[in-house]
């Protein structure tokens, strides 16, 4: 930690400050500056007490406390120098080989589910995505089939051989999703709610899991150091959007994730363009700025007929325009070095 | 809804959009602007499937889609036209008299918890709060005492006669909490967690709903619409700050939420100044503001020695500042005509 | 500075490191903590180049660089430890008087002018504010009155004894504007327009300097010292609300501001909830609190007929409601401690 | 425009409505639905005054007022169906061929403008970028070098038959800009000054406007239309990044503008990735997600010595990485079909 003091403190208010940084385990360093001084506490910070709320009790002799290490462990680069693949019924997720994840925001009908699956598979998708337990705004639309749609996910997956990807939303169903579920997905509005993060790691299952409207990247880090913490080896990042004051898309992409999450962290990174545009118009586009970047995968919402869709059909693609994506994101695939 | 079609469509086209309006049963009504043409599609948007997601199905005929409709019904003023009151062992909440809830951010010992409760007591609040389970960023952080810490604030309450709010983090342990507290705090990253909203309005608890830190007004409403609608009419409104780009505090104390609240709804409003300042210097004043804007209550964190809190010391206030705030808030708890 | 090392770096990387920072010159001072070695750059960070670049150029041996000293100086409470005031014909902005400036978002006509000044007047305001330059998003909109809405304050003044504030959008403009008002607003939009700053400042008339819609605490104060270095010691900071998430207000009003000012700066800090706000039903609650927060002024915008406003009528209170909420703010300035 | 009238506002009110409606130039068109009344209020909202503000004179019969038609014209796809193009020196951004802008954040000396000047164009770049005249946050930082740094854009300019970029700070340089530079550049922080704005496009050059911090991308459009409508039809628009709560890049460069600018507006979008990430690290990725999604051009920030850069060092990237860069940009500007 960095404690810098404020200007002219006397010797009895640095002497103080000295005490109580070695009350808390840490071994103080001075630097004596131009303008101020500066005291180094050294001692891991993992471990030991934070000295941030020193300012609160000497608010006339210390002027700012930063941390200077790292607060995520085995989610990091360092602890995990090579990438780290997650493997879904053979299909590596964050190796050469780049995978897309395709399927309707709610699973609604089996009519509904199986022409989508179908249509997701020929054009190229080897997961299916479909939410049989929606979180909703309000308590008045519709929230989702349950264990019905998780069933009918079941079907798709028998009859097509795609892997499954659904969303968590209660402790007391992970068994139940994961015995249906080839991937967990953690939805943006819990992923800081630690206690379903817990649960799904102890599945075992594969955890995807997207970013908060308003996470910062190390906030999304260390909510990941839960799944890794939990002995779950086989973590992914979606990045849908964040939360911010433009109104034109309902959520701004923000892809620069792609190149930090690579950069932080070992675990693959996937990207949602369907929730990160809001727009069905604007979903080609991104997908093709994610690949060029260096994203794993994609996560999109398929729908039949979205104008008639249960949920979020602003945002889902129709049958013909996912194949039409599919085939234009060849090239950059390619660019992209990867198959 | 009102659908906005773009210029020179084609007949057959805009025939196709009156066609889809009245399949997903809205009455369509036609007015032919100066610029361009609106549909008013006429129906309750409440129970009708949303017309939202048509310029998807439609790119080259619609423009855009509005709702008019608000989507929150219990919650609003409308539907109950007097302020609601949360009776809290005697303490109403939301009445003529301004209440104070104060206390530690965690419970860390029996010393600590009850030098506080006793303190806060004779300054003059009401209510005890203290977290026992606590949600922390990093699971390497201090996760609370769990049920131990449950007992210690029953301890409390019994030798101070104090109420007491504490958070529930999950679902499995709402009757738990809901047998020690009397108040349910809903944290910031559970706002949208609808599984705990409705777990905790099961317990029949008072139910303190604090704001999401990206929620729109609308969908902090809507989620304490999860609260009314699962029986339980002891909503409370609690706002502790959102998420914004500046940097110099933790969190922006959105104060305008007072005056909106109480437009839009009938439940009282709660101010959270330390987690929304996060910095105990910027707590007092912010105290003062949200007294003479109208606020029904403060929840206010206080520690015996904030530089060795277990948690979120920067931002608690010691025992003197918290008498010496009670003090300083007389002049503007009369001014703002409460008692 | 200080120089965040990354984990086992080399000797000689060290050394090139070390070099560098000797070579922008400052004095290097190591700390060797327990995960990483942390270099203190000692020297004036307001006169050396910053060592925030370094990590580009020794990307796989520095972790991060972070400066320590405060940027700003002039405008700093350190720099000038009491409140410093502004005189606007008599009226002292900073002082012990509570002050408040009212009147409409733009100049219309005379008769629209001279109304809004006689009753904001009665009701106890000093200064008149009305916009003859107008900033608007869109070229199509109303852009002021110009010349002749200057001349308009001009006569107001005369006729009523209110000083007059009024908006600079253009250097061509600084000499004019500042013949006919007392005060000089820069408006959000131009918060960092620096050759507009200095060239309101080298008029030696007094600047209210709004923040803008998305600057940081420290940027603002950074752009008052673009005023105060060059000569002019009359600045005031108005807060207006900032963009966020949030759509319910057109703004959000940080109040924070005023404690956060009063602390940092010794200049006076001015709310105006009629922008921060974007609605007039919301401005009386804005009001109280800011007084109770202890702002030195408010800015207010005021209309007698919103509903016809050329310009943000939404945000426009009328002259009844302006008379009412001066009433209304009486108590709360008394329970500030001021007149 | 939309007038949604509350439930059960009496004959009398709503009569008063429709009186102020027609008043102020607008045909009422009545529609009674299920929950509430809407006025379809018909006339063109370009010319007509906003009925925005009548919910301030209304409060309790008016609910909402909401605009139909957008508010740019000429910058609109509408009123320009085909891609307009820029030529610069014979270049064409918005073509066929994809552009890259390349050069050091300010101008520091000849050599280092020169050895920048040839690095680029042998890597392939068209035009030069480089500040003579900077905006910086504190006025103690550098300012640029003036009319000596644009004397040696020109030189350079003349060396190596690049096209020269450079920004415009204030309207009184506007002449002497235009007569070094090929294209002059708007920055963010003048994004919305409007008088910089008219005085840009009244020299006949090329503009580049940039996204302002927190602009929404119908007020980047419309700061836009400030340029068409005073008769220059060259203007490109530049994404820059935005302010977000996100602080381990500077900004959020939102790359979901290039399909949206495509969309509403003819004119080309160019990418900033240095200002968007504020880290040369992450350059490459996003230079690729920008091609890829379909940008016609890119500008970035290259500096032979990034390290002693006079500013923004820790953005800008070396000469190596550049020609690096540049090399792997091939496969995406082929697969976007560019050349």
């Amino acid at each position: 930690m960095i404690v810098v003091l404020k200007p002219n403190i006397s010797k009895k208010d640095e002497a103080a400050v000295l005490k109580e940084i070695k009350k808390l385990g840490y071994k103080p360093h001075i630097m004596r500056g131009v303008a101020r001084t500066v005291i180094g506490a050294i001692g891991d910070e993992l471990t030991h007490q934070s000295l941030e709320s020193l300012p609160n009790s000497f608010p006339k002799a210390i002027e700012s406390v930063t941390p200077i290490q790292k607060r995520f462990k085995l989610v990091s680069r360092e602890a995990h120098p090579a990438n780290s693949t997650v493997n879904v019924r053979g299909n590596l997720i964050g190796g050469k080989k780049f995978q897309v994840m395709a399927g309707p925001c709610s699973v609604e009908s089996e009519k509904q589910l199986m022409t989508t699956a179908h249509a997701v598979k020929k054009a190229g998708a080897t997961i299916l995505r479909g939410g049989a337990f929606k979180p909703r705004t309000s308590p008045y639309e519709f929230q989702g089939l349950g264990l019905k749609g998780l069933k009918l996910l079941d079907k798709a997956r028998r009859e097509t051989g795609l892997g499954i990807i659904t969303e968590l939303l209660s402790e007391n169903h992970a068994d139940m999703i994961a015995e249906f579920t080839d991937i967990i997905q953690i939805g943006a509005r819990n992923a800081q709610n630690f206690q379903l993060l817990i649960a799904a790691a102890k599945t075992g299952k594969p955890v995807l899991l997207k970013r908060g409207l308003s996470m910062k990247i190390e906030e999304w880090l260390l909510a990941g150091e839960y799944v890794l913490s939990n002995d779950n080896p086989n973590l992914m990042f979606c990045e849908r959007g964040i939360r911010t004051f433009e109104t034109y898309t309902r959520n701004t992409l923000d892809l620069s994730t792609i190149p930090i999450v690579k950069k932080e962290s070992h675990a693959p990174i996937v990207i949602d363009p369907s929730q990160g545009a809001g727009r069905a118009d604007l979903v080609i586009a991104m997908c093709k700025g994610a690949v060029a970047m260096g994203a794993d995968a994609l996560l999109i919402e398929v729908h039949p007929n979205p104008a008639e869709a249960w949920s979020d059909g602003v945002q889902q693609v129709s049958l013909e325009l996912f194949a039409k994506l599919m085939h234009e994101l060849k090239p950059f695939i390619a660019a992209a070095g990867r198959e």
